[in-house]
């Protein structure tokens, strides 16, 4: 296998300018690992001017990336343009049609469209790649593809959005209010154009979508992922999750229980001196629990020119080595479909309330706790002043419609100022 | 690609009972993700009677492991017996010679043989997998040789014995002393039939040999690692380096340098808040950084029948799904002869000893190491009585070669009472 892989890149932002670094720089040592020469054709991008540190010569250009990915001279596809829809999701399919592989760091596509792309690519004998789609430069997709195929995978977490976790790490280190926080991250160029893709956990549910795809052998399932940002949390709750030996992460979980497949993207409690609990800053970190292997611990850069081209180029050298694989780790025809089972598994709950300061008001909501078959395992008073009582529990396992049901009678009882707020504690 | 995968696997230990017990348990979740039925044919160990917690009903039996190796009836020859030389060599060159795939777990085959075999195999088109004979568990050789691959790694880090991460944990767990913890550990079975392949760090730097010839594309060179174990680790070294915010791990590093492959295997101290320093117990950690990625942390199990059996099953599906990767990454008749280069890179070093309590004394210990070009960044006297002075340096960066040069000359001054020992702090 000596010909020559040819690709066309669509797409030439941060990614795509750090994939054509690596195969102008290291052409020799690619050749070396791959058997062959591995070259760019031609490229396409929204502007044809900008300055890009990188030069394009050598490469034909393409103002349409449909007529990129259907070019003669090119084997693989790589696209690097992002967006579920639009001309992403129609260059693919066009790339498909004409015969191509292709490779993507687009999660939000195969969130949405990964089933019938796969087929698409399957029926074809074609592969599609997306190792820079989840958590940048973490080899996590092949790690679960790979790595763990002789398991049944037990459980997935993972913190996969460096933005919240830079958010949340800055609010426990500053003290400053999530708001403040959240301008900080947007001036420094942090956040998506559309920042709830964000902070609003999308982005990290459609990779942990991606995931449990793999891990459980469904077809992706992103309207199946519970999601839950990080707007609502206080530095009060991170105070005083911190004062009880926790963090607080936007922590991504998919598992498969008896009633389904539950997919979780949703601030969690974990233990501080965890893992996960101990990974700040913009890192991120996936743990995969499969029942022979045990738990296995992956941390890495997320995001950033380098780390993201890492993952490109792990899927176009695995291309030219001529490995095949299926998408999802099994044929997508045969993938089963999801039956979403959100929040059912049982866990403790840290929730936090402030209580008028009158009598009988902790009976009451301890009243409500009982009734919703809640037991406690610890209360804490956290300051006290003449006219409110910040007060915290932890439970004992509970079931979410417990929870929920416990939430929804707090009010009633007329001792509550403001809304309680409930954060699921993940045992890691 | 609907036949069989066939497999003979010779060595019924606790990997290999791994394996069938997991072949036997998981065939349709196997099936589904190689498309294809995965069996075992024939099977070899040296007692057939013994009780393994397992049926090998079905499968033909051989006394012989050359004899399972180069059967007509399977393709892949799996090789789980152990040991450098004898019969795991000579049928794993069998299985080559008669055409077969090898899967193995053996480190100290390949650390010695690894070249000579994987060209044998490379000749004839066939592949040799180990991701068990690094790690257990953790995927690190398929992240290195995949994951990884289009980056010019710069530095493999691990700790990669968890009965030496065990001795040295419980140590400063329990203030015992080496050799009390050592007969805790071989009495819980801890430890290889020669303990020195765990203690003295030859398991460990047969495993990062492997590792550095993945990540440099130079011939495995397992007699150019710099290896000295745990013996002589004291519990007063280990209490002074966490007083200091360090821990000490038997760290495997392997980098290139402008001198050549450096590959060590010896004590190093870690801050003790990084992922090594954090990492108690038997578990595993390798540490790959490469120039687009930067840093990418593994942490799992590196022993033990599931995660071992895990890995092995990665290599047994690799194969079975038609993926055909050379054994180091790249064709082992084009790897390159490393370049030893010992210790070459400067770092800071630990140095404590005890001086006699006399005038004068510290002067011309400072005066050693001032000739010898080292320079002090913190000093402490740890305790004090009225003949012995227990004193520790943290020096500045330094060579090995002046360090050495000051070990040499501590002797001659007269004020040591027993011998200074020197400990390297790893930049993590």
């Amino acid at each position: 296998m000596t010909d020559p892989l040819r690709l066309g890149i669509a797409g030439l932002g941060t990614v795509g300018t750090g994939v054509v670094k690596i195969i102008r720089q290291k052409a020799n040592l690619l050749a070396a690992r791959t058997g062959r020469p591995i070259e760019i054709t031609a490229v396409s991008a929204r502007s044809r001017d900008k300055d890009r540190d990188v030069s394009l010569s050598g490469y034909a250009w393409e103002d349409d990336p449909v007529a990129l990915a259907t070019r003669d001279d090119i084997d693989v596809f790589v696209e690097l343009m992002g967006g579920a829809d639009g001309p992403a999701k129609a260059a693919t399919e066009a790339a498909l049609a004409a015969g191509k592989d292709v490779i993507t760091a687009n999660k939000a596509m195969l969130a949405i469209h990964g089933q019938a792309l796969a087929e698409l690519a399957e029926d074809k004998g074609h592969v599609i790649r997306f190792e820079a789609a989840v958590a940048g430069g973490i080899p996590v997709v092949k790690a679960l593809t790979e790595g763990l195929a002789g398991n049944d995978v037990t459980r997935v977490m993972g913190v996969m959005n460096g933005t919240c976790n830079y958010i949340l790490t800055r609010m426990e280190d500053s003290g400053l209010p999530y708001e403040e926080v959240f301008a900080e991250a947007d001036a420094l160029g942090y956040l998506e154009a559309d920042p709830t893709l964000d902070v609003g956990g999308i982005d990290a549910g459609h990779k942990l979508s991606l995931l449990a795809a793999i891990a459980y052998g469904t077809k992706v399932d992103f309207d199946g992922v519970d999601l839950e940002g990080i707007q609502r949390i206080s530095v009060e709750d991170i105070e005083t999750a911190a004062s009880m030996g926790f963090r607080i992460k936007l922590l991504g979980v998919a598992q498969m229980t008896g009633r389904g497949l539950e997919q979780r993207m949703s601030p969690c409690l974990v233990p501080a001196d965890s893992p996960l609990g101990q990974l700040q800053g913009g890192t991120n970190m996936v743990v995969l629990e499969g029942d022979a292997v045990g738990q296995i611990v992956l941390r890495g850069a997320g995001a950033g020119e380098g780390p993201t081209a890492s993952a490109v180029m792990s899927d176009v050298i695995e291309i030219a080595r001529g490995t095949r694989l299926t998408t999802f780790g099994q044929p997508a025809a045969g993938l089963e479909t999801a039956v979403p089972a959100k929040s059912s598994t049982p866990a403790q709950y840290y929730i936090r309330m402030v209580l008028a300061d009158k009598p009988g008001a902790m009976a009451k909501i301890a009243t409500v706790l009982g009734d919703a078959g809640i037991s406690i395992d610890r209360m804490r008073q956290t300051r006290h002043d003449d006219t409110a009582a910040p007060v915290v529990f932890v439970t004992h396992r509970t079931s979410r419609d417990n929870l929920d049901t416990a939430l929804a009678a707090f009010p009633g009882t007329g001792v509550l100022l403001g809304e309680a707020v409930a954060i699921r504690i993940e045992d890691v």
